[in-house]
Parts: structure tokens; C-alpha cells; sequence
């Protein structure tokens, strides 16, 4: 930074000079592309360029309020980039482009800002999508508490494609693309500290890439990701939403050791952990060799397990026990973890 | 509501059953369409619809933090609607659909929070928009004061229209569609209190009818909405961003009596002021007649006027004054107003 303070004041929020120089410094550098570089209050993607004229659009955002900003495995930024990638890419759409919006409190370091931007750059880079425009703005110290990031995207839903929560149907294999509860345990641990730092790290990824890998493959009625709520609130959701019952099968749930441990030992279930790289998948029976082939032979995908089926009937999820029994897995009640995205 | 509590808990952002009870209670109901009744983790827009097969897209975001959130002509849900709207319209580009973000302080009553979101509701009526995809996260009481909206916006930019702040040209015409410092002055006079209650209200409106109709009118090099930063932080910009000297009559500047008195009495600049709807066009000479024209037909144009002109040299604004002298007029330096959006 030439000239401008090290922290960040109000001043940087008021939109004047100090708004366009930490602009300049902090993010049009890094996210540098031909859109952004325009420089107006909206980016113009050019439909000769982008590709979407024979695609429905698919449009999506979430807020990040996660704390720590940085804990192993990820940070602030690389959630917000992939979570928004992933919001798309469970509707079957290809990321064109992504927004970035945010709100700072007074006092943030400058650098830590720029790590930030930094980290949401290369996570841009993995996930192959570009962010072409944005928004700060400043609060006092006593309005917000760090920094805030809300994303936004727009993809090309892939044609002839169309899942959603809304179609599972019976019969239907449930997959899962990897392990349980790794964000979430890296973000408890990365805040109280329990010794475990190099061992729990986020799974945060982008899925595009494995999605479209799936779809190849066939029959898929439902794309999900497991993230805020854990995985079983997300099937009770689906459940909801298609009408069926759901069940799944404790033993074939996949979760590593250090995880399965950590979690014994916090008296968590994994299956209310938060999750930012995975996803869970309803596919037609015929086709869930397939799928599982399809998800293994990926790089984010390689843990993938078939872990239940979907049936006519209530709607509602249970759980197969490792003796047998059943028990019924409802929604997330109550806080399990604040702010954990 | 009928069974959840009275004010947002953390348990409300969790993603579990009482975030589903506050999506559908608060903005499922309000909101309603057929994009965001998919419930989806994103929308999809189709092609058939939403007509977008011939235009390129124009993309925005913007985050709103202002205090308080309500005042005299508007509140934060209304700025965040108009204001993405604007940010579309000045690329020359239709809005096609809307995403709301919410960041909650844990204890804002769920009244409050219904309150924005049937303002919300309203506004994008009123801009014919539709509000298709959300999140909601729930912060601790010291990390967020009550509610931080962000919004993004996708839209399809008009055929053969280019407006940008990077196109002003010599010889072009500079024009204002209304009165300045309105919305500035409202949200000052809501905190403050300086018994001017009724007759300073915020100019918040969706631009994008006024937009077009200009557009129609032809010749239009420049469209900026002169928000936070004011008119001539604005100036400054496109001055910058073009290359161009542009220079602004004050005896020109329509500014409300009970603004410009609010204003001396507080010692504020109206020219530095925000404006949440308002724009400033650069056009072609030989049609800044027929601009005017158009503008004045729209209910949100009716005190349009020329202000001033562009011309060679080196790149910044000047204030002709009432007396015929001219002062630089800079960019916003500072602060002036935090949180005035």
C-alpha cells in the first residue's frame, strides 16, 4: 500500500478517494479481468463470450460470516467463492461469473483484506469463473466484527439437465461424493483449539467439475450440498421437497478417523457437521454404478459411497444403526454451530 | 408467526428448521414466484421467459448497511432493491431478476425484519423485478448492530446500447434527471433529528422506465447513478475514467429549497450528498434537447436539466459558480456520511 493507512477506516467505505484507491489496491489487482476492468457500477458479460444463449440461467448467493476468517484447510474467501460455484452447480449449471460484496469493520488490517481477496483470486482460478464486479462498504468497529463477504453467481444450466431437490423418486440410490463433518470440525477446532491442528482440515472445493462429471453419467434427479444443517438436514429437506422417505445406512457412511474421533470426543454428530465440498446425489438404480464410477474417477469425488435408497412413503429421513435398528434423522434443531459459513 | 419466537436468535441462522420456518414465514410468502418457490439452492431462470437470448448480460452488486432502516421515503429494503435496479439500468441493461442476502444481528425483531422484506416486496413491484434467490445468516448482538442487506442483480442490456462512464466525448451535454443532496439530507435529518421530519424525504426510486425512455431518445454516451459520494464524486469518476474536463454550472443544479436550507444550516455540500434516485446522462449535443424531453416525461425526470458540459483537456470537474468564477470540485475526501446506504 503507497500511501493509505494500514487499517481500514470509514473513510474507505465513504466512496470517495480512499473507497476507489482500496479498490484499486486491494482487489481489481487480484480478480483482474476484462469485465471488472470496465470499471462501471455493472459488469456487461458478453454473450458471444460467455455462452449462455441455448442455457437457462441459473442465479444464486449466500452471505459468509464464518469465524475465524482463516482456519486449516480454507478461509473466508475460498467458501465464499466455492459455495456460490457449488449453489450453481447443484442446479446442473456451469459458473460464468461471480459478484463479491463486502462489508468491513473499522479497524481490519489492510493485509488481511488483501489475503482474503487473494485466497477468493486463486479459488477463482480453480473453479474456472471469473469475478467481474463488487462492492465495499464500512461499518464501525462495534457493527461488524471483522469482515462480511456475499457472493453471488450466474451459470448455464447445462441442457437437458434438471435436478432439484423437488425430484428424487423411489427407488433411487443416494450417493454421497466423500467424507463427513470436515469443515465443520476444522472450523470448532481452528476456534477452541483442541490440538488437533494439522489433522482437521475444511473440505472446502469447488464442484463443478465432479458435478458435470455426474451428469455425464446419468440419471441424476437430485443434486444437493450437504453444507450448513450437515447432511441430515439437507436430506430431510429433499425428503420434503420430493415427498418421500429416505434411508440411510450408518456403516456406509464415509468418515475419516481424526473426524469420527473429534467429534466422539466433542459429543458432535457428524451428520449435523457442515460440509463445503461435497455433495449428495439421487440417481436412478440403473444408473448408480455409473455415478459412483463417475465420482471416484474425480478428484473431489474419490470417497464416494453409495450410503442409502429413497422409498414411497412419509416423508422423512432414517438412519439404519450399524446393529440394525432405525432411527428416525430429523432437520437440525436449535444452533449446533454458529457462524460456521 | 405462529409458533417461533419474537426476535432473530442464533438458532434462526443455523440452516436448520427455524431458518426454514424464517424463510418462509418472512420473505417466502412476500416474495412469491415461481423462480424462488423452485427451493432450490439456486434459481433458474429460463431462456423462454426471461428473454435474454439476444442481449448481453449485465451483472451487479451492491451491499447496504445503513442506519437507521427506516426513514422519511424509504429503508434499507427499498435502497436495496433501487438501487442493484440502477446499478442494471445505467449499463442500459432490463433487470431480469433480483437475490437478496441477509446478514441478521442476533435480537432484531422479527417484526423489523417482515417490515423490510414487505418493503422489498413493494419495491421490486414497483421496478417489475423478481426477487428469485436469498440466504439468511444469524451474527452474535456485538457483531452486527441489526441488519446489513446485499443484493445482486442480472440483466440484459439493450441491443445496440453502449452507456458507459469511460464514453463522455467533448462537446457532450451533462444531464441530471432531478433535484440533489435528497436522500443524503433524509437519512442525516432520521438520525439526528433536526425537527425537518416531513419535508425531507429520500428520492429512493427504480430508474430503469427513465433509462430506457432516454436511451429512445438516442445519443447517450454516459448513464451513473451519483449515490454515495454524491454528484461530484460521480463527475470525478467519469472524468477520470473518460479523459475528459467536465465542467458544472451551480446555477443549474436543481436542489429542493428545504434541501438546500437543511444543508447550509448543517454545512454540507449537496454536491457531495448521495442520491438514491437520480441520474446523470453525458449525451450527444445534438440531442441533449430531446434527452431533456424524455426525461422530463418520467415521473422521475420531471425536474431534469442541463448542468454543464464536457470538453478536452486534463481530466477532472470544475464548479462554475452563481458570481462566474470556477473552483475544482475533487473527489469526496474522508467520511462525510458512514452508513448512508
Amino acid at each position: 500500500m503507497p500511501e493509505g493507512p494500514a487499517t481500514i477506516t470509514l473513510a474507505h467505505g465513504a466512496g470517495g478517494r480512499l473507497s476507489h484507491q482500496l479498490v484499486e489496491q486491494v482487489f481489481k489487482s487480484r480478480f483482474d479481468n476484462e469485465q471488472l476492468r470496465q470499471g462501471d457500477d455493472a459488469a456487461e458479460l458478453p454473450a458471444s463470450k460467455f455462452d449462455y444463449r441455448n442455457s437457462n440461467l441459473a442465479f444464486t448467493t449466500d452471505s459468509y460470516v464464518v469465524t475465524p476468517l482463516f482456519f486449516p484447510g480454507g478461509d473466508i474467501g475460498r467458501l465464499a467463492v466455492f459455495g456460490t460455484v457449488n449453489d450453481l452447480a447443484m442446479k446442473g449449471a456451469r459458473p460464468l461469473a461471480l459478484s463479491a460484496s463486502f462489508i468491513i469493520g473499522e479497524g481490519l488490517a489492510v493485509v488481511t483484506l488483501e489475503k482474503v481477496a487473494e485466497s477468493m483470486a486463486a479459488a477463482a482460478r480453480e473453479a474456472k469463473v471469473r469475478i467481474v464486479t463488487g462492492d465495499t462498504k464500512v461499518v464501525e468497529r462495534a457493527a461488524c466484527d471483522g469482515l462480511f463477504v456475499t457472493t453471488a453467481g450466474v451459470g448455464a444450466v447445462l441442457p437437458g439437465t434438471a435436478p432439484s431437490g423437488a425430484n428424487a423418486r423411489p427407488g433411487d440410490a443416494v450417493i454421497l461424493s466423500g467424507t463427513l463433518g470436515d469443515h465443520g470440525l476444522a472450523v470448532m477446532n481452528a476456534r477452541g483449539g483442541f490440538g488437533l491442528g494439522g489433522q482437521l482440515l475444511s473440505d472446502a472445493a469447488p464442484l463443478w467439475d465432479l458435478a458435470e462429471a455426474v451428469l455425464a453419467a446419468g440419471g441424476v434427479h437430485v443434486f444437493r450440498d450437504p453444507t450448513r444443517g450437515g447432511l441430515a438436514t439437507t436430506l430431510n429437506e429433499i425428503a420434503i421437497q420430493s415427498g418421500v422417505a429416505i434411508t440411510i445406512d450408518e456403516a456406509a457412511l464415509p468418515v475419516r478417523d481424526t473426524v469420527r474421533a473429534a467429534a466422539e470426543m466433542l459429543g458432535l454428530d457428524v451428520l449435523y457437521l457442515a460440509n463445503e465440498g461435497k455433495l449428495v446425489a439421487m440417481v436412478a438404480p440403473a444408473l448408480a454404478d455409473a455415478v459412483l464410477q463417475a465420482m471416484r474417477n474425480n478428484r473431489y469425488g474419490r470417497d464416494a459411497a453409495v450410503i442409502g435408497t429413497v422409498a414411497e412413503g412419509r416423508p422423512g429421513v432414517a438412519l439404519r444403526t450399524a446393529i440394525g435398528s432405525h432411527r428416525p434423522l430429523l432437520m437440525l434443531e436449535g444452533e449446533s454451530l454458529p457462524r460456521i459459513c
